[in-house]
């Protein structure tokens, strides 16, 4: 990614909202891993896919958030994820929502590479060398 | 069950409203599907579990709710468990949401008993004579 | 409305899934109050907004759908809006979803037109005929 | 609280799974609000209540969650909360996720109490002194 910024939008939904008329703040988590998925998909790369022969995914490890103003029912805002830190086997975003060039929210999100087991079960491993490459932009 | 009802309690969460300061409606879904699984769980059953060496589930088919009147953050709803209809691969749970001994809203839920194969594929299959017995009581 | 049919579409996200692996219920209606929301947004109107100086809701009060195939992770599901009945107080809609052209689930829901107070107190009232004409699309 | 810590359980909810088979992350943050809410109930509080002729809420300016171990359907989970810190506007929680005695997620949640304005508007003010020597138990 290098410096670069992927952004997508996202208009708010009635059933986002709470009863003090604004967003509820546990939805903010589910915007900011929409987005990573909509920045993963530009790069053929998704956060549960199979990759050579085996499934892998990408169980979040830790996740903050801050709420720097409220937005409400049919705002559109704009979610700008950037790559913080790729790690061994983690990697890290960052979010950037904002409504009419206003910064409304600010988080980080990280996840662990995994091999899903067909039970379920989740076992941390490298990121593939070639699923990097495309996170990264190289190919 | 047989004329028999199961009860439950919830209270509304602050996340469950909505703008209008009321329940989200798409939520009386949520917990119709907890208190079937209490209901089921206070009967050794569960919506999705080993049994007999394979993994049983039960994907809902149909799903409706009136909604009767508004429900609150911190109310405390009583709800009502009753079986509708156990077909030989299908089952139909009704359920009454009330507080303060008022309706507040009713609905039913039918689910088909499927074989869970390890890639998530279901597959429909007569509902085991063992987990039938257990549903209806008589074990 | 009288015939035609709106249509926006939706790619399912991570969290809209559950331990099936595929769309858990509940949210077809979060989908489905979406595609309304998305409909009245092009007619000029909203579930929720002023209207001759006050405030107009459409609560839910019955809502049922109808689950024919799974839908799964990053799925696009086209959904088709169509209006079934609009009394003097309620409307209905009625919600078909699609994918690769092949139907995945059918809904309704119905909603009756609120006054809402600014202490949240909800009472009924009759659509008001502007609103009403555009909602018909004869405005 | 100084040092004491109020502890209620929650059991997983089938709903509260993804696609991965575990609880998804964004609902540890509901669980933690609806942990926050009990505590306050606990002393006769709550996020969102009338005092003193007003209403006030407690609008989260941020939220932060480590993720240990995966938790999944039907676990039962121990939450643990504390305060962190009072200010002047402000209240800091902190949440500890426990499973059959292991931690399976920590979490923090800042929160500025807030006069609720009747058309949803939201102005920060302090804490009053009665509301917090309820919180402090000193009451």
């Amino acid at each position: 990614m290098s410096g670069t910024v992927f952004h997508t939008t996202r208009r708010i939904e009635f059933a986002d909202t709470d009863m003090a008329g604004i967003v509820h703040f546990a939805n903010f988590f589910r915007f900011m891993e929409a987005a990573e998925v909509e920045f993963l998909r530009s790069r053929g790369l998704s956060v549960s896919m199979p990759w050579d022969g085996e499934r892998i995914g990408f169980p979040r490890v830790a996740a903050s958030c801050d709420f720097v103003r409220p937005v409400t029912f049919q705002d559109v805002v704009d979610v700008a994820v950037s790559i913080v830190k790729i790690g061994r086997k983690s990697v890290t975003y960052g979010f950037e929502f904002s409504k009419d060039g206003e910064v409304v929210a600010r988080g980080q999100v990280s996840s662990v590479c995994c091999r899903v087991h067909p039970d379920h079960k989740l076992e941390s491993m490298e990121i593939p060398a070639t699923y990097r490459a495309r996170l990264e932009g190289r190919d």
